[in-house]
């Protein structure tokens, strides 16, 4: 998996509002961990900051350390929402991702925090 | 109808969380049992797992068994979700058909799990 | 009027389920009553069924049986609405009409049941 | 403004029912009182019916009143939802403009009645 | 950051009614104050305003002074929440900046007001 | 067939210049001689005038004459053609018909004058 | 008609070279002549320049000209090429107009300098 | 292979002209020959008759022939252009195939008679 | 105007082959020089190299060098023109420049080299 | 760069006739050679085959070689033409890259064979 130690953070410059932040990644590549063909698709992060918001550049770098790893969309959604959660403990976050299609069909995976069952 | 026993599952890698999975199959063909001629449609298969996720390829290979089989659409859009909550025992599950024009008129039929009257 | 008695139907085959059935017909045309001019719109005819279905070839025939009648936009999509709620007995049912542009202004119409005031 | 004399108005045939009625008229034109420049824009207006329904041709003719009338888009959308709700007494009504570029921005506008504060 | 007296107010003609009231600013942009490239998005201004609206040229000349700005994302769109709600006292206002690819990436912020936690 | 009588023209306002004139009818319709059921689709009509043009409100009327005519697609287009030329005696001519969907296929018909083997 | 004086120019900047200027105006508004009844569609003006160029104010001064003026589609379009020809004496030029839908028909006229029989 | 005894056909109606006639099937489907597994795709035919047109519901049915018959995209673009030539011979047409993406890829062949080297 | 010093180069890989190299910019923007407004645009910049290609990064510092400088839109494509071919000295090369609306028209310019009288 | 010894190829099936082939491939990725951050973007192949055509499978597998490359766009896409044009000895190709956004701007390379200067 990708390291989350390459994420980073800023101050959120207004922790007295709710605001939603959020960033789209058309370019989000990995690998299929049973044909090891790369799979492809759009993620996107929705949030509202605590005390921090990620930085632009290191959620990149992070997204791009799933480029040649092995996981299934069930899984790659869910692991990018507890590294993003355990590192800027936002008051609530979406993760979606939007998968190209395999075998004639596409799928979409939707994850949220807080969300428990 | 298609065997249901060619669906496969595997296990949830996170049954902590209540999120949204989505399969979009929009290869779906059938035959009308009125006029033995084949419909076309989009089939969507959205639900939120509890153990069991299906896999995508025995997904793919079971809806190809509809190909030859003559079934009304209000018929078979139930009949998968049937299916499919019989085998994956969902927290909850809806299954959209969307079927090309016939006659000039096009049809949508969708149905939810749990969703008696 | 269109003859309502041209509407068949056949038993729901999923009667213990809320599910939605919805018809769209792209090619409806009718006369205005007052110009004597063709309309032409889109028909869409949303339901969930309780012991009944409208067969789709039936309702086909039932709606060309307005090509050459006046009738005023908001009187028709009602009209339809009382004559399929008369021989479905719909757990609940919506008609929407949207007509093309005349005087540079086009006009949708929405009506459902059960709807009373 | 336009003189509200113009709009026509016919009995609502099914007044039993509460259905909404939509125009869109997307070639209304008046003219900015600080500039005298004409603006463009779409007109909505969405109603549900009580005893009246307002003639199609006479609400062209009524929208054509402001062609070269001096207007702020706050206030003619403001002024035919006024005009309209004193004509036709509706149980709701929503007029909404969409306004075209000027200066590099465009502007919609949406009031409702009832809407007090 | 741009300088709040340029906004121009005029008295809401509607005051007794609650409307909505929306500007769309394609043509917003600023500059990274990490790289010092320019940004480029769409400002979209929606209100209800209470005794003032604000005038649409002054809006303009408003936005155009963060055209030199260096100022991250999540902190203009707050910024000017701020500072159109310190001028028009609006009932309610939100604030969203759509922004174009960075990185791969493109990003989009939603504030409003009142807004607190 | 509709009576090319229906066809009234007016003298062209520019015949020292070679210029294109196109009227584009959505809402064509006529009946199908197989299966006397309606057929839809969009007659385009391009020309360039020689001495006279066709007026507008007699081609929609002309148009409308097909609404319960049994005609091929094939037959219809290129009969449409014959008459307008026989009127019009245009320079040059073409009638396009884009039908609906039938049996899942739709159809397009280009016919041009002169346009001989 | 518009009065063509109301058109100013300004030096080529570039005259050893043939590049295409295009200007496309879609708030244009003129009056049908037959019925009194407004106009609307787009104008395109693309052009070649010798020593002038057209100032794109005072073309659109020039087109609000038209707001009030009845005219053929057919002829308005000659008429604007014939202004434009004579002021600028451009290299070449093409005059669009698409007007918008009148009786469920729309219609494009495009008239071209030079362009004689 | 589909049988191309199939294809029933009616004289041309306008013989004497040179008009463009194209069908478009959007429900095409046949089975790769390399993994069993069904494709998908529109196929489009366009042509020129010459003493003969193809009948809609007879073509409908042929191109259903290819249903469930194994061939490569190249092999059935180029397989139905040698039938539809044989029995129509027309005097020019083209086949495209668009199909349905396959490994993340999609695939267009486009054939032409008369079209040797 | 901008420094074309600041276009960097780098060898054409394939200087054998005449190959077309397109890049499109929709964040340009620059000042008009009669009312000191900023305005918006997409430079379109397609060629063939010679020996030389222009290097992306150096392209955008260059092009964002308008950012603070009046000129009229048909002055800037062509001067960019300019300053790219003496540069590139490429064997053919266009610039195309598409303008945000102004007083309700869009604009676009295109100039070609080689491409004088 | 990717190895062309992975293309298969397959006899062509109807070698008489020049027909047109096209796969397009929208996940195509390799790696900036400068910032050695990952490129994306949609690579189309088409092609007139002489007695050879690429499977398909292994086009895929080849073009998957670039994933992790670093090789410049212009580079890339006359890379994959001349490894293509050796394997296949096609009558002619023309190879398109269109890449995603970077630093605000997106590149379209375009190159054919035959091609010289």
């Amino acid at each position: 998996m990708a390291d989350k130690k390459l994420l980073e953070t800023f101050d959120n410059p207004h922790p007295g509002r709710d605001y939603v932040i959020r960033h789209v990644a058309p370019e989000f590549t990995s690998v299929c961990p049973k044909t090891a063909q790369p799979d492809f698709g759009t993620l996107e992060i929705e949030y509202v900051a605590d005390r921090l918001c990620v930085e632009l550049k290191s959620l990149k770098f992070y997204l791009q350390g799933f480029r040649n790893v092995g996981v299934f969309y069930e899984d790659v959604v869910n692991h990018i929402l507890d590294d993003l959660v355990s590192v800027l403990h936002p008051r609530r976050m979406t993760v979606t991702g939007r998968f190209t299609p395999r075998g004639g069909m596409h799928s979409i995976i939707v994850a949220e925090y807080p969300g428990g069952r």
